[in-house]
């Protein structure tokens, strides 16, 4: 982990980028604090409630990549937490925009606004030549534009995706560029994604990016080509409780620990060192199918799974216990964050 | 949900069951406690966590209904729990019984051990006919063979299935049963799930049902028959956070709230009285997806989201909102079982 954590951090300072580690992977302050000393310049969170557990403890630089609609206790909270750090968060939409800006009351400039654009994941995010009129609203309601974000998830769909992705969102932010510009607005960040796209980002538009996964990769990452398997910082340690059906081994993770993560086609997670996958799960039952020739481990035995997407698998867990490359454990770590959907 | 409660108690007192709800479903101390006062004879756990927290409040009837392997910290905890609550744990094989009877050291008798027998859905579970000779070896080693019980989960596979595999369910117990005898043990208890499948339970050989979705119902369930629409009795309330892309609302509820349960066939959840469906979901996304014809609903706007499988997103979030049939919070209660996974 703490190899991943350096590796990305010398990529970016090669690159001219600076590093917002996505929070939501390992939701653990410890994780956090790392990256900083390692030299990010800040964290991202996924939602408020992230935002919170790591203001509380420390995190003064927090960008909440996220198109936010306050409401519910959201109003307060956020005016709470741009009162206590350096708070940005995304926003997409005008009517968010009004809702954030009222949600601040006497001090809309305590809170910085990134406009969210679509650079092809057709998720969140306005077209990109709309971000000056979203960032001049922003002003006009005395918030703080501070600059444009974007996501380019459709990296992701395979080993061939991500390369264009990447190019897809350099010339997504270049038109937002431009566009806040136009209104005579100068962005002060201009943010990218991904673990899996990462590698083709470059400094001619983009300031930072916003990786999590790298933290811990995962098999998901593997097959995109966008990290080693010898790079996994992870596994969930599981006990085979049951063997009666050939060729299957019963461990006891199901959903509730690895989420349903995959496919019946690529399993739902694997063994390290070994070509066994989890061909199926219910809650608490992993089915593992042990290719004919491996040698099935016997009930009692503790297998390393490594997850396909390993960030709601973090979120399952209430710690992480934290070893040497031997394997011995040095510590536990608190999810600190899970359970915090909102 | 209450009605949930009362109509499958009235239902098993009516066939001469015992109801043992599985608490999976909820992990909540306060439902627990419902389903007891409703008449149930005591509950079900999926794991030695989700029992520490239900013996801790008080409850002292509970069965494990799981092929435990103590391994780790197990061994006391399991000793522990057997030594202030009556506990049964599931046991499918003859070396979990060996490792389990040298965790209770001096008092193995403290320990009721149940068979699990597999009746089709090829999982855990030993064959029917070895149920008497795993029943044995228990006793051999002073731990008290108490029943066996089984898992129908293959009647989830379609409403065609329910029925089929509630017969292969008794027909299962019921040999179970006379391996059992053959070698002079009486089954204190004959244990079957399930929530799909409970309709086609009879006493004939079962003594006790093990349902654990009927509190909650969910769009599975409701899909296999097993539950009406107007017994849906749990929604998780997403926030509308973005519209840019035509027929689309992303939700903030993806992966993290509601698990992937679900396949793009047949969506993730739906939004209660009408035909939108989450089409796709990210960590933080849900992609719905709005039929043409129905109203889009706007940013800002709650809309309940029902499940597809209920248990997953309940583990997901700290407390349950409680209302009255109209809507109005009355009370919140803790998902205190969260995070318990082993």
């Amino acid at each position: 982990m703490q190899d991943n954590i350096d590796r990305m951090q010398a990529f970016a300072a090669e690159r001219g980028l600076d590093v917002r580690p996505h929070v939501k992977t390992h939701k653990c302050i410890e994780i956090g604090r790392r990256q900083l000393e390692a030299g990010a310049v800040g964290i991202t969170a996924g939602n408020v409630g992230e935002a919170e557990v790591f203001a509380g403890a420390g995190f003064d630089d927090i960008f909440l990549a996220y198109p936010v609609w306050p409401s519910g206790t959201k109003a307060g909270r956020i005016r709470e937490l741009a009162g206590t750090t350096s708070l940005r968060v995304g926003v997409d939409n005008a009517a968010a925009i009004d809702a954030l800006a009222d949600a601040m009351g006497e001090e809309p400039d305590r809170l910085q606004v990134v406009i969210e654009v679509d650079c092809g994941a057709r998720r969140s995010g306005a077209p990109p030549e709309a971000a000056g009129d979203l960032a001049q609203v922003a002003r006009k309601r005395g918030l703080v534009p501070a600059g444009v974000f974007t996501y380019p998830g459709h990296g992701s769909a395979g080993p061939e995706s991500r390369e264009p992705a990447a190019q897809d969102q350099e010339a997504a932010l270049a038109t937002a560029v431009r566009s806040i510009e136009a209104v005579g607005i100068t962005p002060q960040v201009v943010s990218a994604g991904s673990t899996p796209t990462v590698a083709y980002a470059t400094d001619s538009v983009i300031t930072e990016i916003r990786p999590g996964e790298y933290v811990f990769c995962d098999l998901d990452n593997t097959r995109l080509g966008a990290c080693a398997e010898d790079q996994i910082a992870l596994f969930v340690a599981a006990t085979v409780v049951s063997d009666w059906v050939p060729d299957q081994a019963i461990l006891d993770v199901g959903t509730k620990a690895m989420g349903r993560e995959g496919t019946p086609e690529k399993g739902f997670g694997g063994v390290a060192g070994s070509k066994a996958v989890l061909s199926r799960l219910n809650e608490y039952h992993g089915f593992l199918a042990v290719p004919g020739g491996e040698a099935r481990p016997s009930v009692g035995t503790v297998v390393p799974v490594v997850p396909n997407h390993v960030c709601p698998v973090v979120a399952s867990f209430e710690e992480l216990l934290v070893t040497d490359s031997e394997g011995t454990t040095l510590e536990r770590w608190e999810v600190a964050a899970r359970g915090r959907l909102s």
